[in-house]
């Protein structure tokens, strides 16, 4: 085993630069390299024949590793079919344990990703009241409005590790403290953070947490549902037993092996993301000299190293985009499970942007294998699709009073 | 693309003979080799620029493959993480249609799936009626039973097409069509009967209808719940909009993609399986020929072509399974998803098997690749344990009842 951890992107063309690594990422390579290897370990782990023994060892050293990079015990470690599914075990989860209690609100931010957000949703049409916290454009977390909530009703509280969109970091362990003293369970996606800032899970003082293996250079199909001991936990899928019969299916092993894999790898990408920190840092320097009429959002707040939400005045986002897509850059607006709908970010409104201000906005997120010429190339670009995309609407604005001036006449 | 489908069995060494196909599948050899091109496109579907684009066509040509395999629209098939979700979405979903509702019964078989079964044990323990249809040691479906509870109450009927220990091919199409008079849904479990028998969903005319890749040579982590046109359906996992907001969180591209490949074959894989169906015949002949005292389940039911669930006389399965594995050999006592488990098969004891006959049950389940040669070899090497264990057991009842005669004589 090699002790590099360089994740070169999988381009379409020479020219294509992958620059949207919170929507998903590429697999690392020696994952890429051992595939068929590890999927030749095809027995059902649950058989107590030859055949199951290496896909049986191999659950258990993912177990292990997944466990040792989030400082957890093994035993709180559940695999997932990916995030979406571990956010949604939980809220389904206390929807059986909370529906005939008193202690039954739920307590979540605006922000979440929309499978908290419309797991919520689907509780709310079921009569339990959730509670949304606000998060404004400087990154803070509405602490009065929650301590106003926070009770003896309460049930569960969840609260993002770090936001999708903006990169921000929200204080999860301080929410965490306070939420335990209501008597209450907590419970933080942590898709993002994992890799880009350092997760004690024994410290963060958390009962449950998602993690997703595709936004960590592992593969796709794959999730974990952290359950501190002694939380309670109703299994969404039921099946054979599998995972101490808290999920039930046959183990995807070569997802789960991929995910042990490149967590191997945790505290280099730790170290290696501090290197992204400076490349993304020196974008937004440039970005904001080059371009005029552009702010970061969350700019001051504490934030993840990779990630830098623009907004450029003036610009549809989703145009600029395309516009970037055509010369082989991949960014994004926003979450990429939300892209293609005509609707801004939910992130931007929520911190209280304005629709037509939060449609200006673009997503860059960074990632291993990224260099500094890349970003300056992207900078020449990105400045001469703003200029272009500016011109059109100012042409546009100018022909369409004209146009009002024609009608005007002709009236 | 080469025309064979031949699946080689991974051996941990050159004795060893895979015969629980029944429990999970190789990984067909196309597959293994194009895993590791495929995974190169990373790219979440969801976005909306280069690196979505190839993920996007490979999960839209492995639904239209499956589809086509199905007989079924591509609109109706959902991709999920496997058949225990596909199966859990299902009750999941039920369970909040009929709650509050006066047609909020639930019809199944003594016979299904764990992921069934505990489903259902779950909907009890909230009050939801379930009523569980036996079938018989002859494999007949207890219609007396079906008719009496089928009726104005009853809101979905779940009854698998094969069962995975004895092979038994239930009468689902008949079922649907009492059940669509009944006014209720029909939904199966088809995970062991595709590829070994021709699945036609427009013919069966069921609602709802569960599958599993890695049963069918393509990976762990993917299956499909089809969802006939206009059927109702809440989901199970929330997240960004996928699969037309029926099952939320990013897809697993390469599995989705692998399920699609092996597919391509499925009516290959028909016509293997009847040649797997005479190797099955050929071993049932002569383990009756060979060995004293054995009787095959649901032998003169309609049977998948490829599954052989004996009862050995005197043998304990387990045991018999061990013994087995020693010289290579992987069979099991039933589903694998219960291995390990010192309980008798729940399937044969729901047959009306007391439980220390069911505790000689031993399933062998062949697949592509088995051959008469190793059906031979494993017949000397069964018989030579059989032969050891009757011995064994012979042995040990003539000490025990010699110390029995030694407690008599100290008394």
């Amino acid at each position: 085993m090699t002790t590099s951890a360089s994740v070169p992107t999988q381009q379409p063309h020479s020219l294509a630069v992958y620059f949207d690594h919170n929507a998903t990422t590429p697999v690392h390579p020696e994952i890429l390299n051992e595939l068929p290897q590890v999927a030749q370990y095809f027995g059902n782990p649950s058989s107590i024949h030859w055949s199951s023994r290496e896909p049986k060892r191999l659950i258990r050293e993912a177990r292990n590793k997944v466990a040792k990079a989030l400082r957890a015990n093994p035993l709180e470690i559940i695999f997932t079919s990916g995030a979406s599914e571990s956010n949604s075990t939980v809220f389904a989860s206390f929807y059986a344990l909370i529906k005939n209690q008193t202690r039954n609100e739920i307590i979540t931010t605006k922000i979440e990703h929309p499978s908290v957000l419309r797991a919520c949703e689907n509780l709310l049409s079921q009569g339990i009241t959730v509670h949304y916290i606000s998060v404004n454009d400087s990154g803070n977390f509405d602490w009065d409005h929650f301590n106003k909530v926070l009770g003896p009703k309460t049930a569960l509280v969840s609260v993002m590790l770090a936001n999708n969109e903006t990169g921000l970091i929200l204080p999860v362990s301080e929410i965490a403290k306070a939420t335990h003293i209501a008597g209450a369970w907590m419970h933080s996606d942590c898709v993002q953070a994992i890799g880009k800032m350092p997760i004690d899970l024994q410290d963060l003082e958390i009962d449950f947490a998602s993690f997703s293996a595709h936004k960590i250079y592992a593969l796709k199909g794959c999730g974990v549902l952290y359950v501190r001991k002694s939380s309670p936990l109703f299994p969404l899928i039921y099946g054979g037993g599998q995972e101490r019969s808290r999920r039930g299916g046959t183990e995807n092993t070569l997802a789960i092996w991929a995910l042990g894999k490149s967590l191997e790898y945790e505290s280099q990408y730790l170290a290696q993301y501090q290197e992204i920190q400076k490349i993304r840092d020196y974008f937004e320097t440039q970005v904001c000299l080059k371009i005029s009429d552009v702010s970061i959002n969350h700019k001051n707040a504490p934030r993840l190293p990779h990630t830098s939400s623009l907004l450029i005045n003036g610009i549809d986002g989703e145009t600029m985009l395309m516009s970037l897509d055509l010369k082989g850059y991949a960014v994004s607006t926003g979450a990429a499970c939300s892209s293609g709908n005509p609707e801004p970010s939910h992130v931007l409104l929520a911190m209280g942007l304005d629709r037509s201000k939060a449609q200006t906005s673009l997503r860059i997120s960074f990632g291993i294998g990224n260099t500094v010429t890349e970003v300056d190339q992207f900078l020449i670009e990105l400045q001469q699709s703003v200029a272009r995309l500016r011109k059109i609407m100012n042409e546009s604005f100018v022909e369409k009073n004209s146009v009002k001036e024609d009608l005007n006449f002709n009236l």
